[in-house]
């Protein structure tokens, strides 16, 4: 077969506020590949089926001299997160033609990869949608499903407070909440999205854009439990009406990556109600969890006790503007890029 | 004997920032006490020695409908602190006249208290002076020893940095620190608080009043473990300069007491260092750690391992001037009342 081209989402230029498709990152067509013939050097080949779209992803378009957590994107290159694909071709004896695996890979329809370090094979034995396997079964479930485990340290009548919770991280965070029988308040940032998440048991929810946190807060809290996803007003919120010894999980703050969030001033709270706050990045807490996570999960989101909704662009083309999306809150369920059909 | 008079520092009126003596709190001397007579009504009667000025007070002088974890004074009686007294009479069978004890005091020179509820009597078989033991061996001397056992999970070849390390928390953390073998960042608000430091063993000691902290975490950090005295632009910058994983211990704020503290910017690093940060009150944490404190520490300050500095101010009246001395940095070591010899 001739070689075909392979589209490619680039990273091209440090956005200074929201990232913009076609200025932050540009698509591009010009590489070709030989699906048949392109050696593989021991490694393997894989055709993209999904790509997930992350709010952590802004932090990474950065100027490379900046040093964070995770390195950030090099201009003129793809950039990268996770992703579900079907192995075309591989002389890595770990994987086979056919398998599907799941790891970071490249914003690009093929891609060859030497190592499968990082890597893994998705069975689906539940027959979910692949694209379950980067939100609710992947990534954004593990940081909730991991760090719920490690640092909620539910008792019991605890109240919990959930931001962004239509999202896959604050949906799962709901539904581990419910089924620990606590009361849920949660915000989102449209009707739309508080209906969703009403659908998923939570106890008390609102649109944050046109109720303040801090009123719904101080009729329902105080809390016992906060799921940070945004930072900002609705941190400062949560730390002037946490109970005594309350556990912060702070998992983002998104109100804060694309400008200035609002200012904290409830910072004193931290020390006289003697909170507990525990940042976290799932990458360190989910070899602790990865195999339970695995065989519990996917099960439980089949038999529909997580619920999930996406939000699927089809093509490559349109990773850009599902990226400003997500930072925008304009989503509305798990960003997905469909890349292509099997 | 005749009644005698018993002055009194009484709280006058909510300060809006700084205390201000002679408006905040008033030095009274209207009341009198018979010392002979006065019925005890099954309590114990208690000559004032020392009494503590702590930076804490500050968020009591404040309107009693605003609810915090410590109860706000009440206006026109005595404002309450730590205090070490010698009882002149007891009915009380756990006490009796002689005994010195410390627990939280009227600022008074004279007091009747029915209930020996939350108070100790001190053995001193070191001889330590009584002021002492409103300081390293008192409230601030705890709130090193336990939130440091409790939170700091110290690692080899950990970096700390402490905040107002001339204080008789922040010295006692200094001392810690340094027992555990660790490098030690500490910062004061005079060259000749740093010279009390440096004589701790502190490694890097620098006066923040003329030398960014941002500055030096830059060059000495990253740090491992932060102690928190000051919040506001020492948090940011610890923030900003935390290794991965690093600990803080959010023991106060008092940047932000007396006014609006600096904003602090960076959050986000509480997520992508995966902090730990640990609010804290010793009347919590002291239960799990009392009877070893005393047991230890009292000794370890006679063997000159625990050092202390002492800002000794001698009678009542003077303690508003001490209250507001500490809010504003200008006390030079622990702030005690002599409020009379035994």
């Amino acid at each position: 077969m001739a070689p075909v081209k392979n589209g490619r989402l680039l990273f091209n230029e440090v956005p200074t506020g929201y990232p913009e498709p076609g200025k932050t990152t540009v698509y591009d067509e010009t590489e070709t590949i030989d699906l048949d013939n392109a050696p593989l050097n021991g490694g393997f080949l894989v055709k993209t089926l999904v790509l997930s779209i992350d709010p952590y992803l802004r932090g990474k378009m950065r100027d490379a001299s900046v040093k964070s957590y995770s390195p950030a994107f090099e201009k003129g290159q793809p950039i990268e997160n996770f992703g579900v694909g079907v192995v075309l071709r591989s002389e890595n004896p770990k994987v086979k033609a056919g398998d599907h695996v799941y790891g970071i890979f490249p914003f690009a329809q093929y891609f060859i990869r030497p190592s499968f370090d990082g890597f893994r094979v998705l069975e689906n034995k539940e027959g979910l949608p692949w694209s379950v396997y980067v939100g609710v079964a992947g990534m954004p479930g593990q940081t909730a499903y991991s760090a719920w485990k490690e640092y909620a340290k539910v008792q019991k009548g605890d109240v919990v407070f959930v931001t962004a919770a239509s999202g896959p991280v604050g949906s799962f965070v709901v539904r581990l909440a419910k089924a620990d029988g606590l009361k849920v308040i949660a915000s989102a940032g449209s009707d739309e999205k508080c209906e969703f998440v009403k659908s998923l048991g939570a106890d008390v929810v609102f649109n944050y854009k046109t109720t303040k946190t801090a009123d719904v807060l101080a009729k329902e809290g105080p809390i016992n439990i906060f799921w940070d996803n945004v930072g900002g007003e609705s941190l400062d919120a949560a730390l002037q009406y946490a109970a005594r010894g309350a556990r912060f999980l702070e998992c983002g703050m998104i109100s804060g990556y694309n400008g200035q969030a609002q200012p904290v001033n409830n910072l004193m709270m931290i020390v006289a109600k003697e909170l507990q706050i525990n940042g976290f990045l799932v990458f360190s807490l989910l070899p602790k969890y990865a195999e339970e996570f695995y065989r519990e999960v996917p099960a439980r989101i089949a038999s529909g006790e997580f619920k999930f909704i996406e939000d699927v662009k089809k093509g490559l083309e349109f990773a850009g503007h599902a990226i400003y999306e997500v930072q925008a809150g304009k989503n509305h369920g798990k960003s997905v890029i469909q890349v292509a059909e099997e």
